[in-house]
């Protein structure tokens, strides 16, 4: 941590800051300069309170220099993290392709998307069970049922599934699940997070509604140093001024997010324009930005889905799309 | 709802829609203008998924005319709420003013506190025990004993208090609580919002990093809808590209919130600022705004505090505030 | 445009606000529904402020159905337009890639890079000569003496030049420069954009820091309803909370505005990100997302480039990018 | 300028870098830590590009210690700059009211609200002749009549006049202008801020759409350097995600300003909510977060104005609210 101070500081109380920072078991180097004094901190500085130095009188701006996340850092892992569900690997090279309802409605209708994608491309089946609304009073998913429905997807298929989790009192039902979904609302439901660090299943964590890189991986560090390294991050779409497009895709967050950490990013191209016709796009731009997957709603009857229709793809347009994501990654990436 | 379609729209495409809105129990009125034609539903279109209208081939765009908040709208309740909490009143006229620190520490540091701030004018008194940290390796606040020592400062003072539940595992940690805060993180966590709305007592809930106003009243609504309406709502900033300041205190959403709903608006300038010296001005604009009361953290020795400090007042600032806030209150709103 | 009215309205200001709205020269068609009256406006609403009417007490909400904007607007021009600088064509397959220095420097530094990225793939050349610097003391461009050097580069390799304009009182030196930028800083500068909009040249207008969609395309129409025809439109990242990357690239808006306009649309992935090693996948990924172009600095030194070395490529970065881009172009859209 | 290398550093990439820097003037100041090296700088670092350095492989992290401001940086000049328009003082301790209709539309519209205005407690006339819009087909202002409209205005009232501009080349219309206001859209349009700079007359410069506070500064020291120090920073609001108003209004932007610069700082509630019913209660706030001043809308006639009516007071109304606004500030500032 630097501290610089302000310039003409009072002697005795720098003294007082410095004698302060040493109790808290750190060294202090002092370097002064033609303006400004700066203090380098030197040792461990993870208990020092940046905010509450940088609001001292004398101290004109703190900075850290060494990174808060650890165990997700690229620097102290250079090798990718590859995430194995069943026989789908995701990182590393490997590429998830995974499709379905936003909702799961019936046994018919999950079924059937999961034959007809599977078909098709699709590596793994997604389906809401649990669906977080921002409503009380819109449909909040089938719930225990939901889950049950999936499984029985996955047997006909042999997808491993992934649907998400919105509270650590639904666990027990998740036990047969393969890779549990933290939503973006939940992205800071820190008591979640450090539950399914416990678990032995993959996370997929999805980048919060507003939130920065360094949070989430902060997000993915709540998980990881509770034990459980098997985090799949989800680029979703932030919150802007954007008048067409439901949130503001942020492909530069993959390209980044992979320099950072050694996890697997993939990107949700449908909740984040939340309009069919941009996914197959958004989809392509993500392969090309360097995504290690995709996930991508499929419904077969968008206009009777019961809920975010809007943005599903029909299985035709999956079909389509498929080719055309892994040549575009091809030839981005080969 | 309102929906207007594209120009030149094939008759058995709108025919097909016409039919399958009347299939979900609306009736639907056809205005055909010069350019466009416009279908107006009559009847409840709470089951109809807006998105997913608008995504179709043959529709511009759509528009729902009722609200979906309905426990909290002012236009079903016109009176305030007033929530009371212990002999303190809230809204209808009734100004709260919470204090207190941003974690509990020690016994001596909650009950000295809370002393000291009582005497100069605070009503209810606010402290963490459970803390929402972005890192894992940030301290995580004193939990069950932090309640334990806030019992004992209400005990020696009287003072209600206010601190916040992260999980709904925790709830019976908080019997004995007076008033629950969610906090920002989770303010879309909408499991504990739903049982949170089977207590019998206050929730003190804040908006969300970016969250609109409409999202805040729909998690209100999730309270409420559940029986329980003693709900307070607290704005706290939000993120924008500030450079200066942590946050976006939207101090215009006082009065549009009170315009929106009957429940009592309170403000906490102090994360919303995130600096100690803009806590002041802040505070008096707040009240200034039409405010039910604030939320201000106070510290008896900001540079050891474990958390937050930079954003703290000492008890002589809070003590030279109070009186300030009151007359700016008075000169604006008697 | 449509007008609801709020519930139980009082019949005498309904006809008062029917009768103003009749006396700006539209039809009035009332339909009444269940909870709320709604006004059809039918005829020409241009000259009807939409937030006026809003704001009567009467009214619940107003919703615009036509577009504002016309000579863009996809739906009356449904063809691609191609914009034609020399022997360069953009949009309707034809794909732009412009490059060079942030600013021009000296007569061998901007030749010397026109030729190598001519070299591999360029068919447009890009230097500032005119800087917009968020500062007054940094460096404001060569000016004149750097549209001269860009000339001569255009000489020795035939390549058409892109530059900024700043002010309408710099027009004449603009005579021979192939296509005007206008600066994100800019984009709503309307009294250079009219200006503009009389000259015979393509315009490259870009998006302006925390500008929408619409905006976007209205400022295009300020040219395009001045006369001029020929603009592009250029995406180069908006402003978010974002934490490592200087802009959030919008990649949506791509496929979006080709949607909304036959305009033809490229991206600037050096400005969007602001780091070197983040532009070649944004360049692949808005190639996926069917952009017509790019616009990316290239400069043979990075270190002493007098201003953005952070985000220019060298000369070799871009060589080995062309090919991929359009590999990736052809896997997309072919 | 601090320069923190990453960890390992190869010490030739070292040498080469502190060669490079040292050729810039600056002395270079090492200081070897337990895991990484910083590097101080020394002397005029106005120079040295930190982006291009960040952007080095062996760079961490690069941070400027002495800020980019100076003319308007209260370091520098601690005592409050107070600008003199005609007999009105604004800024240390004095306080503007400056109210009128969005445009000028006739000399009875201008001269009747002026001497409304004025004798209920307007010390300015504020009036746009030329109007920037988002489109091109809405009115655009009476230009050089309006500018003759409002001096007829203030002959009859006595008060001074403040009106926008938005090119260089109308600057002779404004001879006999009192306050030229610069808008939101054009804060870095530098080419004008420039000329204003080389005026004798206070420009009242407002706070871009999306722009930060440093920016601001920068944009005010733009005009101060060319030698025009009478500068009044005004805050009208920020875009953002905001549901129900135009913009959010960033009220503590007023006290960090303050603390940053010795200029005066005046609010806009109008455009900063865009609905009149929210104008007295920010108006309130202003005053209690410590604004030098107030620019208002008010116009006798809000359904038939031409533009913005939906955020203009009535006469009445502001005639209302003025003697709460000195109350306010009576009571949280004396």
């Amino acid at each position: 941590m630097i501290i610089v101070l302000k310039p003409d500081v009072d002697a005795s109380k720098q003294e007082q800051l410095t004698g302060w920072l040493e109790e808290m078991g750190v060294r202090v180097h002092v370097a002064v300069g033609d303006y400004q004094t700066v203090l380098g901190l030197i040792g461990n500085t993870d208990n020092i309170d940046a905010d509450l130095i940088e609001s001292l009188d004398i101290v004109d701006s703190v900075k850290r220099v060494s990174e808060s996340f650890k165990t997700c850092n690229r620097k102290f892992h250079p090798d990718d993290t590859i995430v194995q569900v069943g026989d789908v690997k995701i990182g590393g090279g490997h590429f998830a392709m995974i499709a379905g309802p936003c909702s799961v409605e019936t046994q018919e209708q999950i079924t059937g998307i999961a034959k007809e994608i599977k078909q098709t491309g699709a590596n793994m089946l997604r389906g809401g069970a649990f669906k977080p609304r921002t409503s009380p009073y819109d449909f909040q998913g089938l719930k225990a049922k939901g889950i049950e429905l999936l499984k029985i997807a996955r047997k006909e298929t042999g997808l491993p599934i992934v649907t998400e989790i919105m509270s650590v009192v639904d666990l027990p039902l998740f036990e047969d699940v393969d890779v549990l979904q933290v939503g973006a609302r939940n992205m800071q439901n820190f008591d979640l997070l450090k539950e399914l660090g416990m678990l032995k299943k993959p996370i997929l964590l999805k980048r919060g509604l507003a939130n920065t890189l360094k949070e989430l991986l902060m997000s993915a560090e709540y998980i990881m140093s509770n034990g459980n390294e098997q985090v799949i991050l989800c680029e979703r779409g932030i919150r802007t001024y954007s008048d067409y497009t439901r949130n503001t895709l942020d492909l530069a967050a993959v390209p980044m997010l992979k320099e950072l950490t050694h996890l697997p990013v993939i990107v949700d191209p449908s909740h984040a324009t939340g309009i069919s016709r941009l996914v197959p796009p958004m989809a392509m731009a993500a392969a090309a930005a360097g995504a290690d997957g995709l996930i991508i709603e499929v419904h077969n009857d968008p206009l009777h889905a019961l809920c975010d229709g809007a943005q599903s793809l029909t299985p035709e347009e999956f079909a389509k799309l498929v080719p055309k994501v892994l040549n575009v990654r091809e030839a981005a990436w080969s």
